[in-house]
């Protein structure tokens, strides 16, 4: 029985039915340990989770050590494949840590005590970490288990790092790529950390927004004035800033920043047939969050909007007085953070620049503006016409009958971007989580369902991989 | 002699110049008391400077007493007037408590030991209060006094109200004017708490800015968002907010509101005029608070704009996050505080409903908005054709060799207000403070020219009056 052969996929499939109950019980395993990344009293935890996930590689024939870091440690595995392969290597990403459970009174089963509750799509696991991450993780070792256990072996060669600060923003992580290129190089990186459009619908994520976010300071009069003594003379920085910031969308919701536009990618109309088609309810997603109209820009389809355009939003404004009742002054100065959601080909330093441009462009004589710069990306948009790809999208139409949609996401997913510019390959970011899983809340939750046919989907694309080879 | 002879005038002058130095010794004394309004540990101090001035009227034979009212006291006196006059009775308003000294430490001299100081107009009073208000209430007391020493006696009938709650807002003035109405009856009320022109140049405030206050709150989604997940289909309420109040004045910086200018009055060619002619220098009135251009409508003069235009300023603006770095969301709610400066004629509960509407229309659906007033007052413009108005304007010219200005306040002084609806008479500002004169700041002065000169002029506008009789 060789890798590739369909009786091997198969009876791989088969093992991994027959092994749920105890997949399910490994992972509960793993969801009792509380590894809090930001919280130091869970050091030892965060630390017991990265030997737990050692401990899984080494028993499936991984070489594997737990890598130290400036912060919390990486799990770094390799497995060679079988001999002479020809497929691809794949560098697995997932990370071990979880983050805090509060507001504990809101659960209704303890965070790290993992339960199996009936749901309208049958059982779910209800823990923190059920979801994002430790479940989505745990179902790709699932799937190299099975392999070894009646495939003839994990068919392809695979690296696996697990790291512990996803949660707090992976501060150490880009140091840790760089270091270990080498050891790290792989033909794309594959990542379970990401939705399907629905329970019945796989997706493969393919494009990420950027961002470019930064603060905007105006100074105006040297001191607090008395808004009598000075009103109709001196220049008031709130009303300037307002006026300012006020135009930075026209009223088509285009934005103003000289260029901005430039360099935005149109989407092809086979891509957007695609979405159309998915039905996507705009009026149904803002009700959830109490709204009624959309923003944005007009006369764009939702999900265009939402993945493949750009943005600016005010995330933040203060100034003057804000305290119970009036108090008449012209404040001395103003401010507001401004984000921009970007997309593939924009460049964030450029639209930096360009928002500095606008603002100064609009400024009154004699009136001060400084800018701070805080991060950013550039969004990114997945070659979909790799040879992995295409072996995920045949893995996913096998396992769910209908094809898989290639999904975007309007927030930025750092670690996708570090991969590209570090190690210069591409992620394929194969997800099995649903928009109600309750990341970061409480009651997180994952589908046993979720689970196991993402084990399977994980399953088959191993076995699709090695045929490629 | 009588009161209205030219002899009688001469002697009182005299008699002012003579007493100069004893006047200066009375100020001094009231200048010791730290009657604090504001400070509960002051109470007694408070109460001390009210004892004060009731027995210097006592000693001027007005029957005179402190009334109480909810928190510090009114001291009231009332004196007839010579036998059979026709002099129209004087409403006196001073008051007797200061602002707290703070901060102590940049003060040259312990704030409630007065000292004389020499200066570049001579010598000048130094102490908290010096000009604000008891030096300026004193030169009336003196003047009183002059003319009861050498006059044949105060030659017009006079109420004095010293209250001692100016610094804190008058809080209980209103209740007390409207139960001692008929106590109060006079045909014009006089304050002395202005300012002249300049120290050569005498000033009556003819024209008060009144006020709207309020603040405005824009609700938006139900809970702040993620604004990469809902960028682009989420309104954002700090956008909203800002491209309404950006409009707030248009490029010209014209008001927006609806109706707003209906009602305001122009100004006469001749006021302009002498406005102009005073050759007010703006740029150097900005340049003393850091701005270099000015705000405002175009193509108004300053003195126009800060006197008698309206405006609109923004006092305060929050929503969103405003901590160090980035936050990317997009917020639930924003809020600004907003108030106008108000002319006369101006409906301060219209423009607020103009205000509202103004943000309705330009609100979209879905969004929530909501509206909060704090305080209402309309401008005020004092006829000028009175016979006070032209008996100030006649000893002021006589005491300075030079034609009084009719001078504005772009601030607001809510007891003239409160005088005017509650007694229905107009007040008489008469003031001699100056520009530096550091008000509710350390090191408060009064020059003692102006003391000294402000307390002749008081003493001819009461020949003048008692002449009008």
């Amino acid at each position: 029985m060789t890798a590739n052969s369909e009786a091997a996929v198969d009876a791989v499939l088969a093992q991994v039915d027959k092994d749920l109950d105890q997949a399910r019980g490994r992972l509960f395993d793993l969801l009792h340990i509380p590894s809090i990344s930001t919280q130091p009293e869970h050091e030892q935890d965060v630390r017991h989770a990265a030997e737990w996930f050692r401990d899984q590689l080494a028993g499936l024939g991984f070489k594997v050590a737990i890598e130290p870091t400036a912060g919390h440690p990486v799990v770094l595995g390799r497995y060679p494949g079988p001999a002479g392969t020809k497929a691809p290597r794949i560098l697995f990403y997932g990370h071990y840590d979880v983050q805090p459970p509060d507001p504990l009174e809101l659960w209704h089963s303890p965070p790290f005590e993992p339960q199996l509750v009936d749901g309208p799509h049958g059982p779910r696991i209800v823990a923190r970490g059920a979801v994002d991450a430790k479940g989505q993780t745990m179902m790709f070792i699932e799937a190299l288990r099975a392999w070894k256990a009646v495939g003839g072996g994990i068919p392809a060669p695979v690296t696996v790092l697990v790291e512990g600060e996803e949660e707090v923003g992976s501060p150490n992580l880009e140091p840790f790529l760089v270091a270990n290129k080498d050891a790290l190089a792989a033909e794309f990186a594959l990542i379970s950390d990401t939705n399907m459009w629905d329970i019945d619908t796989p997706g493969l994520t393919t494009r990420l927004r950027g961002m470019c976010n930064c603060e905007v300071t105006l100074k105006g009069p040297s001191r607090d004035l008395h808004s009598g003594l000075f009103g109709g003379s001196a220049l008031n920085p709130i009303n300037v800033l307002t006026r300012i910031l006020g135009e930075l969308q026209d009223d088509q919701g285009r934005i103003q920043v000289p260029g901005f536009y430039d360099a935005v990618r149109s989407v092809s109309k086979e891509q957007q047939a695609e979405w159309q088609a998915l039905g996507f309810d705009e009026t149904a997603f803002l009700r959830g969050i109490g709204l009624a109209t959309p923003g944005g820009e007009h006369g764009v389809p939702a999900l265009q909007r939402l993945w493949t355009r750009p943005t600016a939003d005010i995330n933040g404004i203060w100034g003057g007085y804000s305290g119970p009742g009036s108090k008449t002054i012209i404040p001395s100065e103003a401010s507001a953070k401004v984000s921009f959601r970007l997309v593939p080909d924009q460049d964030a330093q450029a639209v930096f620049e360009g928002f500095q441009r606008f603002v100064a462009d609009r400024l009154p004589p004699g009136m001060q503006v400084s800018f701070e710069a805080f991060g950013m990306a550039p969004g990114i948009e997945i070659a979909t016409d790799t040879p992995w790809v295409e072996a995920a999208r045949t893995a996913l139409q096998q396992e769910y009958g209908r094809p898989a949609v290639m999904i975007g996401s309007g927030g930025t997913i750092p670690v996708v971007e570090q991969i590209k510019r570090t190690l210069n390959i591409d992620s394929l970011m194969m997800g099995f989580g649903l928009e109600d899983d309750q990341i970061h809340s409480p009651n997180e939750k994952f589908e046993l369902r979720c689970f196991h046919k993402g084990t399977r989907s994980h399953a088959r694309l191993l076995g699709k991989l090695a045929e490629s080879g």
